[in-house]
């Protein structure tokens, strides 16, 4: 029953009653019910970059998110334990829960280096790390990984990134290391080298950990990243993918452009990406 | 073949290479194409009403919408014809046509200020006025409307509205007068009085010269106008209403909250109703 008001909501065809209940136990994707569907939208903070910390979280707020990723802008990875918390608390006091870190780079070798990574994500409080390990590095990161029982989510960074250009490079670079070590596709860069990250979602969906959602103006190597909705990529598509896979790690909008302001292209991609998921059927996911 | 390939999309069936078509004839509502489908989004400038002008243009530039409403509070009502033509040239210059003006209130005999009214949109070069006549002016109006060949578009305001608070109260009052006089539908006013915005943009659609596109918190006096999509109101049957109806009139955004800092607000706004706009059918409108 409730379904069926939703879809004929979807359509524009149930009077206004119908769709405008605000019960708590609204349906998903209509007035009053959770936007998101269940999906874990949020922000990395990379796309305030350029700003403070607390223009960070009053942005976040702004949009009426609760998810965050935490960019080492915010907060250095040469921090004590005490400052790390103080950090992550002043999220989660705003409402916005710290879900992983990164993207932090991590050299063969460096036992100190990587290990610090996984103490800062222990200090945070998030269970993932998007990283971007040189494959020496890969034997350490995943003894580490063992004793923090932390997951790594390797980001693909595109034309540009000589290990992990596409999702698929880095299955198979982790394919036979423990299961807690994946993947976190950016959407933007895996079109821009040619793959489909609606494909990718499906296909990888047993080792995606991260995600990095945006916008880009085309599929080559020169394309940009550009407020969600603006560019070529399919939005709908995507978000149809994460709630069919039942995804349960972070969407977090990596808002690229205009950093030194970027509130007004997170809130136009957020809004966008609020509009698609109104409309996605009930039936998916 | 072009409207199953879109319709495919939507439903994120399509491969990236079919909805990534950057053609200068991408079907509407596809990536390419005009987002808005032929519709005249646009900003009523009272958004911006505590800015000033600058801030307004670059605020419309920056959701990259082309059609405003003019405010008093951006051009006032006792200006010159320089004045006033010079404020306009300076949104066309952005790329944003001037469209209307208003809302506009109309006292009773005093055709001197009702007239300046008329002259101050046809020195801006716009074809309606959105306007608040008491109803003793109406004939006044209608002398001018004849007079100047410019529509009036009369705004219903809802609860606290003592003339016009439905759109059925506007169409009763000009059923009988020059069809130029017709009406603008606020569409929050109008679900806070309890009256169904998607009936009346198609029961009043011949009629219908401008529109104030809003959301709610709620149906009542005390609900407060609130980012789109955050509210109750059937955004996604608006705008497919608005379609079917094949309006030709502004569709512009009024963010009444945060009248400081509209821009996040009126970006995730226009964000939401784009997205909506992406899913819905082709086959609409």
């Amino acid at each position: 029953m409730l379904k069926t008001l939703v879809a004929a909501a979807a359509l524009g065809a149930a009077p206004l009653s119908a769709v405008s209940a605000l019960a708590a136990d609204a349906p998903p994707g209509a007035p009053g019910g959770d936007p998101w569907r269940g999906l874990k939208m949020g922000i990395a903070s990379y796309s305030f970059r350029q700003l403070p910390l607390d223009a960070c979280v009053k942005g976040i707020q702004r949009v009426q998110l609760h998810w965050v990723s935490i960019k080492d802008a915010h907060l250095k990875m040469n921090t004590s334990t005490e400052e790390r918390k103080a950090v992550a608390q002043k999220f989660r006091d705003a409402g916005i829960t710290p879900i992983s870190c990164g993207v932090v780079y991590m050299k063969k070798n460096d036992e100190a280096t990587v290990r610090n990574a996984f103490e800062y994500a222990r200090d945070i409080g998030v269970k993932t790390i998007v990283a971007g390990p040189e494959p020496d590095a890969l034997q350490l990161v995943e003894k580490l990984v063992k004793e923090f029982d932390i997951k790594i989510a390797i980001h693909n960074h595109g034309p540009t990134d000589k290990f992990y250009p596409k999702p698929v490079d880095v299955m198979n670079a982790v394919k036979d290391l423990d299961p807690r070590i994946g993947l976190c596709i950016d959407v933007g860069h895996t079109a821009r080298i040619g793959a489909d990250p609606v494909n990718d979602i499906h296909q990888f969906k047993d080792r995606l950990y991260d995600l990095h959602f945006k916008d880009v103006t085309g599929l080559t190597k020169q394309s940009k990243e550009i407020e969600v909705g603006r560019g070529v990529l399919d939005i709908p598509g995507m978000l149809k993918a994460l709630l069919e896979i039942n995804y349960q790690g972070h969407v977090g909008l990596e808002h690229e452009n205009n950093p030194k302001d970027p509130l007004p292209g997170v809130a136009e991609s957020i809004g966008y990406a609020k509009g698609v998921m109104r409309m996605l059927p009930v039936s998916v996911g």
